[in-house]
């Protein structure tokens, strides 16, 4: 164990995948290994980016990573996918272009799954960003579509926060609907020589401005992309160290962690009491009333008091 | 409190309304109130409602209402919004519409807010769905804009669900990401009389023959709608049904129900075992020791075993 936590923070690629691939089977080495692994975090910066489906994030995420690794940082990426029964994840073109990027010296990329095709992040991405963490890298980036629970999981453990739109992404009214606003620290609107990228443009300047301003004072940008000709990806890189001193500066940046810190913690112990609570026996209880709570013999809200035992 | 049960039971709109303010506000009435109406649920329909923002679900709501209305049916219908604090919900448009709906005689209608912007549906519409059922209605709607972990809510707590697209909902493959394929019991491509309707439907026809069969042996269908002109509208009624039919006939429609409530009992127990457990004690020890676990001098995972005493 001792040699394969070194192997891990050495930054060796094989045994970081391992280390995923250990915490995403759950076998039992999974607490101990995240256990040794813990007191190595911390030092990454961590990125969300999200956004609609066909918005570019995957082209844009490439475009970092490059620059990044060209200034001679380590970069970790995580890549979300939605994954269905019915397309298997994501689009192959993307991938293909990613795992070029990956035989970079330096440069970790790994796909995983969401819980449910629409369920948020798996806890096992927390995890992996962690070994990433561990494992020496000075950026880590994760990478989601934005469909519904994910973006706010992403906004929860990310630093910095990318939203990317298209200028297709069409009325902003039915964008705010979607909830993407919220969550943005940096708005990118790619494939910004597309027309009615201006309006667009303007009419996010619009939203922004309609918005009270956070807690942490920090003004949000509208920047413009090509990421398929790496034009303005130097801006968002900008833009990106601009918000890490804000937080840094603000002391946002160890409160957001401390915040996230605790939750991880409720989460962990909430995971325990259920698994305590819900042995062989009483999950047999419970299965024994089923019946007669259907035919309204018995109700489920005096039931569950009656088998905690309150 | 036995006057006001029975007034909800009767069907009081003014009863029904104040008995979803009860859930929704979790004053101490909330337990005692869904205890004493459980044995009264159990007779209505419940049929969800989903989709892109925009597809003009709510309109299809209203056709729906009307018909079944008309019929003589007892309507009741949860429209959820994905409140923001930017946008305050839906467009007014839609709400007017359905305000005059909800007019009509046994015919009741709420909004509800999601939990956060994109965070599911809130256990509180469940709730609400029961207080529905208990005061006679013979179908629910559940309506909510289809952004994410609302819509496998929704599926798990309908009976049958409708998943409404248009045209412009474009590129299929797109829309699968979005993961709407796996939840529909019914498409309906509304809008049918815009370009590239037949193109749609004729895909989706496709994504659903590529669909391994589902356990129930359903066969999806997609079905054409111009709810403006209230167009189509009776051919969904008529899906429905043999969709009803079909759950009871082949012993489903129990089955999803039992596992709902199983699904509820274990919430409910987990919800308690939370409550008991976090203690101001609990959570005071939980923020005198975050600085530590923050600074690496202790770690989240043998903390938590700690806490819980293990």
């Amino acid at each position: 164990m001792k040699d394969f936590i070194s192997k891990i923070i050495s930054g060796e690629k094989k045994y970081i995948s391992r280390a995923i691939s250990i915490v995403e089977n759950g076998t039992e080495e999974r607490d101990s290994l995240l256990e040794e692994l813990y007191k190595h975090t911390g030092k990454a910066y961590r990125i969300g980016i999200t956004g609609p489906p066909g918005a570019g994030k995957s082209t844009l995420t490439n475009c970092l990573v490059k620059r990044l690794q060209s200034k001679g940082y380590k970069i970790g990426v995580i890549a979300v996918d939605p994954t269905s029964p019915f397309t298997g994840g994501a689009l192959l073109g993307d991938r293909i272009r990613m795992s070029e990027v990956s035989l970079l010296e330096g440069v970790f990329i790994r796909s995983m799954a969401t819980r449910g095709s629409l369920g948020g992040l798996s806890k096992n991405v927390v995890e992996a960003c962690d070994i990433l963490d561990a494992s020496g890298k000075d950026f880590i980036i994760i990478e989601t579509v934005g469909v519904g629970q994910s973006e706010l999981d992403i906004a929860e453990m990310a630093d910095t926060t990318i939203v990317v739109l298209v200028p297709e992404s069409g009325d902003s009214v039915q964008q705010l609907k979607a909830g993407l606003m919220e969550i943005a620290d940096i708005f990118v609107l790619n494939k910004s020589d597309r027309l009615g990228a201006d309006g667009i443009a303007a009419s996010l300047k619009n939203i922004i401005h309609l918005k009270p301003p956070s807690e942490d004072k920090w003004e949000i940008n509208v920047l413009k992309t090509i990421a398929d000709k790496g034009e303005g990806v130097e801006e968002v890189i900008k833009e990106m160290t601009r918000h890490k001193y804000h937080l840094e500066k603000t002391g946002y940046f160890d409160k957001k962690r401390k915040e996230h810190i605790k939750k991880k913690i409720v989460e962990l112990v909430n995971g325990k009491l259920q698994i305590h609570f819900w042995s062989e026996e009483k999950k047999q209880i419970l299965e024994s009333h089923i019946d007669k709570i259907y035919g309204k013999t018995e109700n489920p809200y005096s039931f569950s008091k009656q088998i905690i035992g309150t």
